[in-house]
């Protein structure tokens, strides 16, 4: 069976967190927020939201991670430093405010340096449009392309990897789903970039995951894997498994096929609902493992291969439903 | 373990029919598919449309159906006779095409209770309207309400089932959700009206099946479960439990407390994509027989219920995967 | 031409705020937010959140907004002041939270009432669920009837008018649509209840906004119109008209044509992208007027309510697009 | 103004039947159908549904159409011909099945040339998959880009155009949007491939209709453009400028901006809810050119560049609803 490793959302341990830390006052530091995800049975890593959860000396954070048994994965963007990104950040229509997210994003992917992983997880969820005549698409589109290329080539040891959501907090985002992803990555062509596949981000997509990675080793390269679960409407960040579980399923098996060794990131919002987060990531690892057998059950047994060569979905069914239930 | 009746689709016995008929050609007939169907391995039943698989007479086709080991669960009423039904049936502007529809409407109840059975399903599809300025709301909805009435009143003794589906053929259906049937329904106020839930349209309209059964049951009558399976965009009409395995386990849960007896019917399109109709009903069934076990073992454990009275996701999810799992 | 009063969310006015108060450190207090809302020309009301928005003295905080030229228009709850509400209000599992809920909303009612106003808006956002086996349906819908109940009955004086909205943050709610709204109403009986229609919520839930009118004036009240405008893919929050414009004038005859006469609410978010809210504000007054005056151009006009009487969309189409023309 | 060809649906004109031609048994012929489209004033062209609509002599139907007043703007594929062409054309996991689609393509192309057109419009509806595990995602997309590319090679004189659309018939389809479609076209290669956009598949797709044509102009080449409206949620086909006025006139905007010069043509479904084809299609050319006549208007002022290089969404609403009103 293969091992990967799992990685969280920092941000989940800040649910219920008056009852976690009675005493505490505001919100949770990242640090403490750490310490309680530290908690978590056969967890291994984290990702580190940048500027957010980055403190001055990355290294010395690191090592207090190390200290608690986490690793780090990866470093991931956030734009809310400026509130003008509101209306865009790699393709805001004021050069200045633009090209303070790229230099904002320089200084993240040096500190993920120091932390000594090479990953940067891109989202742009800023960069689109709300308005029918609200933006010039192809100046936009020149813009989102020129300014990744810039962060891709600031440091080519960096993994960038792009995460694609089709909407929220725009209305419509310039980079909503995997092909148009790859458009970009192809027309930057720097060859550090690559894609960060969200499972409830393609449903909210209309894409079926598996096909979204399979497209994704195809056309570039699969640098991030986010599992949580949802029902297509939203960003939902249900528990993995919780609705999805047979495309969860086909999923991990077409990423081991084209040879994923990156992280399991559970990117849920236990803290939306205030859920124990300790236990939901307990529960996420226990499902992606369990999973993980089903598939290896599946890999063991050329009639589904044979069964989808075919297109033959009735077939496919029998052999996955047994392939879960465990017989 | 619940048994129920189980009943399915007679056009899609029409699939591949080329290949299983050579010598056919055009469409087979009722009596046809009906012969395909009675090879499903466990299938007790078939609902028959009106007037489309009606002959002229229904005791000697119903007799040839028990001959061929099926009972006949109910009719169901297909408004395509006259093309102006495209406007509407029930709903259709010019009063003599809406009696029209109406008086088809009774002749399928009379058909119904022909065949020995006392149920008949209503489908309003037609009924709606695609363009803003196109209808008065308020008399297509007293049109309605009052057809609906006047066929409930034809026989007091046949079940009235209406099936509600948010959108197609027109852009909004005026019945569209569980809902709004129900003011339907408790407006009309016949006690021989009740609700058919097509799992698939249920995901259409963005609900939750149990949450829809329940209501149904808590304010009408639930009459008619037609599983299927689907992504929740258009009405998919896939086999059992592929997509939303635990959304059907749970309705199966609900439904068996809130003491359904009715038939579980599949209305799935297995020839819309050339799927074999008898292994496709076959494997429908193998999965409710699973999934009504796993319902079974999690009727014996009252960790669920105590879970879910606390709302309690992580435990309530980690209790059902086992049982899945037959653990 | 009809005339309504104009009133918009405060929370709008902290868009941009670092450039609108430079000194400002953290965010605009409420006092702040409505003196900048007071330039907006036209504007008449605003609405104010609860407890989110009230001070000690609502009866000075009133005489404060009246010295700026504003109404209050009526007070909306917000339940965000114990965490554990993230789990539910009026549904909360544990008895003493969901009281709690309740109790807050009876405070916001004497509020509302101490403002002069007779109109407290509430929306059940966490009121819901987000798993399968997560909730039992029917004792989460006991408990929302009653709690509904219990504050309609707290001051019969007190018009109660809830916003429904389908998700988010839940994953489901409870009362997701119009009909399932209405349902509750009518269950809970008390006669001060009714309905705030939210143009983006209606769209989200997949609803004509003019049907959703004329269903909420034939089984119970209209208390509240909040326009906007989105893409029914979630809650937008975009300028009046942007998107759906013949929608928006369809609803605005409906409901000049069953009497609605509260105010017109503009329920949008300019500050999600960091849009002018004051322009933004002027621009959604602008367009309503605009809007009004084609309804105007259509009342006078019977050909269209002809065309109606037959579903002749074409007509329909033809005379609308003239009367939105000037023409 | 820019003046464009206008073409429609051939089969939108089989609505009502019945009552245009009373002693029509079954449907009307291709010939019938263009006679009553040949009445629609404006109306400059058809396309031909290849094989439906295309007779023994391809020539002599273009005279014939001709003598009617009727170009032929080019002709679109459909694969119903062999049943198993339900689980794929290009991608059908039987290679003589596939080459039968291949081969029919071909001879389409070999009909469009001989009608005196170079455009051919392929939608590969078929091409995707309804199940997890149903399909090799890989080898579904190498066998249609080489389909793609043979069909392209078989004549590099006709323009091959690829109309996308998400879903319908099959759950998903292989080419759902606009960036896939570009991705697939890039690797096949051909020059003289491009795209048909679709208004209602582009919704469909949550698209925005401006954007996708400005990235199709960008990485390939726009071949067609099919008007209609619709609410996003499925294939609506209604009449041009009734749901997303704005939408559309962005639309028009961007294409004569981009220099398209291809007809516009109403895929409209008229026939689906028995509306007039002919009022309904004089509509749609009406609406065109009143939105062509503000199209004018605002490229005649340069403040809506102006608002659009600052995303200044407020200042572009109200430019815009003035244009619209002829102001």
């Amino acid at each position: 069976m293969t091992s990967y490793r799992y990685a969280t959302r920092l941000n989940s341990f800040a649910s219920n967190a008056q009852s976690y830390w009675p005493d505490l006052t505001g919100k949770p530091t990242p640090m403490q927020m750490a310490e309680r995800a530290a908690t978590v049975r056969g967890l291994t890593d984290l990702d580190l939201n940048y500027p957010d959860h980055a403190g001055d000396d990355m290294a010395a954070q690191t090592r207090r991670l190390a200290d608690l048994g986490l690793g780090v994965n990866g470093l991931a963007m956030r734009y809310y430093t400026n509130p003008n990104f509101k209306l865009g950040a790699f393709t805001h229509p004021d050069p200045a405010v633009r090209q303070e997210a790229i230099d904002l994003t320089k200084k993240g992917i040096d500190a993920a340096r120091e932390t000594g992983s090479d990953l940067m997880t891109i989202w742009l969820g800023q960069d689109g449009f709300d308005y029918s005549f609200q933006a010039d698409y192809n100046r936009m589109w020149a813009d989102e392309v020129a300014a990744i290329r810039e962060v891709a080539e600031h440091d080519p040891d960096c993994q960038i990897s792009i995460e694609y959501k089709p909407n929220e907090p725009r209305a419509f985002s310039l980079l909503p789903d995997m092909a148009t992803t790859l458009l970009a990555i192809k027309e930057a062509g720097s060859p550090n970039l690559g894609v960060t596949l969200d499972f409830a981000h393609v449903l909210y997509a209309d894409e079926v995951p598996a096909f979204a990675a399979a497209m994704i080793h195809r056309h570039s390269r699969l640098l991030g894997v986010h599992l949580n679960d949802g029902y297509g409407k939203r960003d939902d960040g249900l528990m993995v498994g919780s609705v999805n579980t047979k495309a969860t399923l086909e999923l991990l098996v077409q990423i081991q096929r084209d040879g994923y060794d990156g992280a399991i990131y559970f990117d849920t919002f236990p803290d939306a609902s205030g859920l124990d987060p300790v236990a939901e990531c307990e529960a996420n690892i226990e499902t992606v493992e369990r999973l993980l057998r089903a598939a290896g059950r599946l890999s063991a047994d050329n009639r589904l291969s044979e069964a989808t060569s075919r297109q033959d979905a009735v077939t496919a069914q029998q052999i996955v439903n047994a392939a879960l239930e465990g017989t």
